[in-house]
C-alpha cells in the first residue's frame, strides 16, 4: 500500500513548483501525497506542506519523519525528511 | 508543563553549536528538549535532531510539528518547525 502513495521529490526549485505537483496529485484522485527532501531542500518541503494546507481543500499533515542517508564519495550523512499529506473527505 | 521544556532556538550557526546545547540540557537532567527553527534553519534543526539521536544516549524524536508565522514588514509567511526530543530512561 505504502508504495502506491505518490511521492513528490522536493529539490532546489521554488516551493510553488512542488505545490503544483502536490495539487495535481490530489486533484487526480489521490487521498495521500508524500513529500520527500534531503539537506537544504527540507526547509522548502516544509513550506510546500504549509502552502498545500492553505491552497488544497481539506489537506492536512498526517505524519512527519526525519532520518539520515549516507551520500557521496566519501559517504557523508545527509538529513532527510518525509511529510505525508492527507486529504480528508 | 509544556513551558518548562527547555527550548533550543536553531539559527544560522553550524549544527554542532546547537547539538552542544541539546546535550547540555539532557545532561542537566531534562527528559525533553524542544528544537525550534524558522525558514532556512529548519534543515539545520533536522540535522541537530539526527545528531542528537546518535550522540546523546537514549534520545529519540517524540513529535515534529510544522507551522507558519508572519514575519517582517510587510509581513510575509515563514515556515516554522518544532522537534520535541525525549530521553527515555
Amino acid at each position: 500500500m505504502s508504495s502506491e502513495i505518490p511521492t513528490v521529490l522536493v529539490g532546489g526549485k521554488p516551493p510553488t513548483a512542488y505545490l503544483i505537483a502536490v495539487a495535481y496529485q490530489f486533484n487526480s484522485g489521490s487521498d495521500k501525497v508524500r513529500l520527500r527532501a534531503r539537506g537544504r531542500a527540507i526547509s522548502t518541503a516544509v513550506t510546500v506542506a504549509e502552502m498545500s494546507k492553505r491552497i488544497v481543500p481539506n489537506v492536512k499533515v498526517e505524519k512527519i519523519e526525519i532520518g539520515t542517508e549516507m551520500l557521496g564519495d566519501p559517504p557523508r550523512p545527509v538529513s532527510t525528511m518525509e511529510i505525508l499529506l492527507v486529504k480528508e473527505e
